[in-house]
C-alpha cells in the first residue's frame, strides 16, 4: 500500500465519517452503509427544492463536498470511480425531497444516467417531483455523440443550488441548469496518470509529453502533446475552448485534478488571465482542486457564457471551503517600494579618541587572524579569523565616512557596514547588535546598558544563550560587568571565553553538528576573538 | 520539465502574479521583482498592528494564501525552500507598518531568523515598533536545540490576526503569539519525498516505508518506520504528540503536505478523531493543505491547547479560501434510511385478456430468441435474444402476482420485473420506460400517450434519439402513429427497424464502438425485437 488509507472497501466509508465528524455537524449521512453511501445538509428541512448530486468517488470535494446551503442538499457517494446503485440514488431522493421537489444532477457517464434515472423513476412513483439534466462539458473527443461530464458540473451545482436557495421552483431550477449545461465547455490536460487505490499507477505520458483531452477516470487524453511548459499548456486547453469564448463574457474554472502544487496552479492562472485566448474570460473560480482525479498531476479549465442572472448565482457567497468563490480577474496590483531600504548615510564627524580606539580593535582582530582560523577548524571551517579581518579592514577604510562624534549614530552606521561587508551569519548578527545597540542610546540608555540590550536581541534573533558555546559566552559577563569598570570586563570575558572549552555540545551556529571530542579543550573562536577584544580594551583604555 | 512552470527563474513571481490577479483585487504586491516579494492586503490602512510573516516559497498557501482581514497583513516571499531577503522584509515592514507597529512571524530556521531579526533592525532606526516571534513547533527532532517551525505557524497567524483586527496593541498581539507558539507541537509523515522545481526528484523512502519526522523542505524525517495504512500512520503521529495531550482540551491541525489526496485526507482525519491518542483533540482545523511541502506525499498534525480567549481567536471566520475554519469534531450523525427503498408489492388482480396478451409476447420473444441474437452478433456481443428471453420468462413466470386489472400499476410492476430480472443497460431502460408509463397513466394520460411520455424519459436517461440504431428507431414511429390503429403502429416500427440497417455509425449504446462496415445491413436487434412485437399485436389483437 502507497496511500494513507486502510483498505480498498472502506476508504469511501472511512473518508466519509472522515468529512462528517469534523464538519462541525452541518453533515449528516443516511444509515445505509457500506452500500448506500449519502451526505446529506445537516440543516435541510425540505422546504425548498432539493439538489442531489454524486457519483463514483475519488473526484474530492466533489460532489460531498459541495454539500450544503446554497449548494447541493445530498451527495450519493460510489465506490471509486464507480456509479452508486440505483438504491443508493433512491434513497437519498426518499431522504431529502419535499413537496417543492429535486434536481438531479448527474455527470454523463452512461452507468451514473441509467441508476439515477431509473432511481428518479421510483421515487416518482411516489408523487415526488423529480427532475434530471445531464452535464456533458468535456469537449475532448468532439466526435464522441457521448460527451463526458466534468469539473463543468460545479457550475451547474452553484447556479441551481443558488437559484434553489433562494426559493425558486423545481422548473426555475432545472432551466437554469440546463441552460448552464448548453454554455459550457471543458477540458483538461496532465503530465501523469492517477493512482487508483488498490491498483498499480499506469506508467502511460512519456515523459516531456503531456496528455491532452484526458478524463476524470484515468482514461487515456485524446492526444499526447510535447510538454513545453506551463504557458503553452494553457494555450493549448485555452485553444480548444476558443469556439466558445468567442463572443461576450465568460467564467472559467481552473481545476486542479489532484496533486498540482499550488505554485503550479497559481503560474497557470497567471497564464490563463494573459493568454490572447482568454480575452473575453473576464471571471475565474479557482484555481482550486474542485473535480480531481485522484492524484493526478494536471488540471482542467471550464468556461460558462455569464449572463446577468448566472453571474449573481455564481457570485453568491456560500460557507463551504472547497468553494473558492468566483472573482473578477485584475491586473496585478502595484504599489511602489517605500523609502528607506538603503540605509540613511550618516554625515561624517570627528572624533579623534573614537577613531583610534576603533582602529586599534581593528588591528588587534587583523593580528588575532591566524589564532581566531585554528580555533574554528576545530568546530567549524577555519574561518573565523579571516572573515573578522575583512570586517576589520573595511572598518578601517570607512573611518572617514563614520559619524564618529554621535554613538547612536555610530552604532547604527556600524551596524550597517558589518552587514554590508562581513556577510554570514556573523554578519547579520553583528548587524543586529550595533543596530540595537544604537537604537537603546537613541531611547537614552547609557552604552552599558545599551550594549546588554543589543545583546538580548541578538540572542533572540540567533536563539543563542549563554552556555550555548558561542561569543555570548564570553560577551554576557564582561557587558554585565562593565559598570564596574573594563578590567572586571575582560577578566569576566576571559573567564567566559576559557569555559567554552568545557562545553562538550553546542547548542546553536554550526559547532552544533561536530562532535563532542572535538570541541573539548578549544576556546570558541567568536568567545575567544570577544576576551581578547576586552584584554586589549583593559590594557589600553 | 515535469511542473507545470515556465522556468524555475520565473517560478514565485510568475505564481505571486497568478494570486493576485485572481484574487479580485483584495491583493497588491511591492513593485520590486524579482528581489523584492512581498504580497500586502489592497485594504490596508495601516490603523492597526500589522501582521508580516513568510519564508522560503513552496508551502502555498502559506503564507501569501493568508493575507487578508483577521490573519496576515503582509507575506514575504523567497525562492522555492529559500529565506527572503534582508531587503524584502524590510520593504514589507515600511510599507505595512502604522502607529501601532507590526509583529513578525518567523520560522525557526537561521536564514529567516537573521533576515527578518536584521530588517527589524533597521525598521526600529526608523522609529517603527517592530517585534518578532519565532514559531519552533516541530518536535520531530526533540534534543535539537533549534526545533523547527511548521504548520504550528498558522495558529499564531491566525490568533494574532484575530487580536490585530480586532485593535490589541502590539504587546497583546505578541503577547498572544508567544502564548501560543509556547503551547503547540507538530510532526508529520510521508510516504514520498517531494519535487523540487529544477531538480530530480530524490527516491529516499523505502517502498512499504513511510518518513516520520520530516521537515517541509524535503530534509530527510527522523525515522524510516514501516508503513502498515492510515490508522497505524496517524497513531505513531499522534503518540508523539501525546506528551502535549495529556490535559485540557486542544485543537488539531490537519495538514496536507502536498499531494495527498482529499479521501486521503479524510480517512486520515477519521483516524485522528477516532484514536486513544487524541482523546483531548476537541477541535480540528482541516484537513486541507496549509503548510505543504510542494508535492510531497504526506500529512502533518499540529496541536494547540485551548483556552477560552485562543479559541475565540481561532474561531472568528476570515474571508480567505485557504483558512479551512476550526470545527468542533463530532460523532457522525446518521439518519435513517428512509421508507420506500424495496418497490411496492402491488395487488394481484386479474383481467385473463391482459393475461393472454402478456404471455403472448413473452412467448414472441422466446421464439426469436436466436435471430435476435445473430442481430446483434454484428454489433455487440450477441446477447440480445437471450437477454430478452430471460426476462420473458421471468415474466410469464410473475404473471399471478401482477394487477393485471389496473394499467398504472401494471406498468410499474413490469417495470421493477424487468429492472430485477432482465440486468444490464436494457433492463434498466425497460424498468425506466414502463415505470415512466405508469405514471403517465397516473396523471391522467391515455395508454398511447403514456407510452409516448416514457419514451421520451428513456431517450432523456439512455441519452438516444431516433437515427441512433437503437430500439427507438421502431418505436418512436410505432407509438406515434398508434392512434390512428395498430396496424399502422405495426408497418411503421418496421419501416423503422429496417432503416437501422442502413445506419453506419450507432450514436448510442454499445453498437457505438463497431465499425461501419460490420453494421451495414443489418438490423438493429433492439428495433428488430420492436417490430416484430408490434407486428405480433397487429395480427392478434
Amino acid at each position: 500500500m502507497n496511500q494513507f488509507i486502510n483498505a480498498k472497501e472502506t476508504l469511501v466509508t472511512d473518508a466519509i465519517d472522515g468529512l462528517l465528524e469534523t464538519s462541525g455537524g452541518a453533515l449528516t449521512r443516511l444509515r445505509g452503509y457500506p452500500h448506500i453511501k449519502v451526505v446529506c445538509r445537516g440543516d435541510w428541512d425540505k422546504s425548498k427544492v432539493a439538489l442531489i448530486s454524486g457519483g463514483g468517488s475519488g473526484h474530492e470535494p466533489a460532489h460531498a463536498g459541495f454539500v450544503g446551503a446554497g449548494m447541493l442538499t445530498a451527495a450519493v457517494c460510489g465506490e471509486v470511480f464507480a456509479s452508486p446503485s440505483v438504491d443508493a440514488v433512491l434513497a437519498s431522493i426518499l431522504a431529502v425531497t419535499g413537496k417543492m421537489g429535486c434536481l438531479l444532477v448527474v455527470k454523463n457517464y452512461t452507468g451514473d444516467r441509467l441508476n439515477y434515472g431509473l432511481a428518479a423513476e421510483r421515487a416518482r412513483a411516489f408523487g415526488l417531483k423529480v427532475s434530471m439534466v445531464v452535464v456533458d462539458d468535456d469537449i475532448a473527443l468532439p466526435h464522441l455523440p457521448q460527451r463526458r461530464g466534468v469539473a463543468g458540473t460545479l457550475f451547474v451545482h452553484k447556479i441551481a443550488g443558488a437559484l434553489a436557495e433562494g426559493g425558486a421552483d423545481l422548473d426555475a431550477v432545472t432551466g437554469a441548469a440546463k441552460a448552464a449545461i448548453k454554455n459550457m465547455a471543458s477540458i483538461g490536460t496532465s503530465l501523469d496518470t492517477c493512482t487508483v487505490p488498490g491498483s498499480v499507477k499506469e506508467d502511460r505520458v512519456t515523459p516531456g509529453m503531456a496528455e491532452l483531452g484526458l478524463g476524470i477516470h484515468g482514461e487515456a487524453g485524446v492526444e499526447q502533446v510535447v510538454f513545453e511548459g506551463a504557458k503553452e499548456a494553457m494555450e493549448q486547453v485555452l485553444e480548444k475552448l476558443s469556439f466558445r469564448t468567442g463572443e461576450g463574457s465568460y467564467v472559467a474554472i481552473l481545476n486542479n485534478l489532484g496533486s498540482t502544487t499550488p505554485l503550479e496552479m497559481s503560474v497557470l492562472a497567471h497564464e490563463l488571465v494573459n493568454s490572447k485566448w482568454a480575452k473575453n474570460i473576464s471571471h475565474i473560480i479557482g484555481p482550486a482542486p474542485m473535480m480531481t482525479s485522484l492524484d493526478m498531476h494536471g488540471f482542467s479549465v471550464s468556461v460558462l457564457q455569464l449572463t446577468e442572472r448566472n453571474m449573481a448565482h455564481l457570485e453568491l457567497p456560500v460557507a463551504l471551503p472547497a468553494w473558492p468563490g468566483m472573482n473578477k480577474i485584475t491586473p496585478a496590483r502595484l504599489q511602489p517600494l517605500p523609502d528607506g531600504l538603503l540605509p540613511i548615510k550618516p554625515i561624517p564627524s570627528s572624533n579623534p579618541k573614537t577613531r583610534v580606539f576603533l582602529d586599534q580593535c581593528c588591528d588587534l582582530l587583523i593580528a588575532a587572524e591566524n589564532d581566531l582560523n585554528v580555533l574554528d577548524a576545530k568546530s567549524g571551517d577555519g574561518d573565523t579569523g579571516s572573515t573578522l579581518v575583512g570586517a576589520a579592514r573595511a572598518m578601517k577604510g570607512s573611518l572617514d565616512r563614520l559619524p564618529l562624534a554621535d554613538p547612536t549614530q555610530l552604532f547604527r552606521a556600524i551596524g550597517d557596514e558589518l552587514g554590508q561587508t562581513m556577510g554570514g551569519s556573523s554578519g547579520v548578527l553583528l548587524a543586529i547588535f550595533f543596530g540595537a545597540a544604537g537604537d537603546a542610546c537613541a531611547s537614552g540608555k547609557p552604552i552599558p546598558k545599551a550594549l546588554l540590550a543589543a545583546l538580548e536581541r541578538i540572542s533572540q534573533v540567533g536563539g543563542a544563550v549563554k552556555g550555548d558555546r558561542t561569543m555570548i559566552d564570553a560577551l554576557e559577563p564582561a557587558l554585565q560587568a562593565l559598570p564596574d569598570g573594563i578590567a572586571r570586563a575582560a577578566t569576566q570575558a576571559r573567564e567566559g571565553a576559557t569555559q567554552t572549552a568545557f562545553m562538550g555540545r553546542a547548542k546553536a551556529g554550526r559547532a552544533s553538528y561536530v562532535p563532542e571530542e572535538n570541541l573539548i579543550g578549544h576556546n570558541d573562536p567568536g568567545a575567544e576573538a570577544v576576551a581578547r577584544l576586552f584584554e586589549y580594551l583593559a590594557k589600553s583604555i
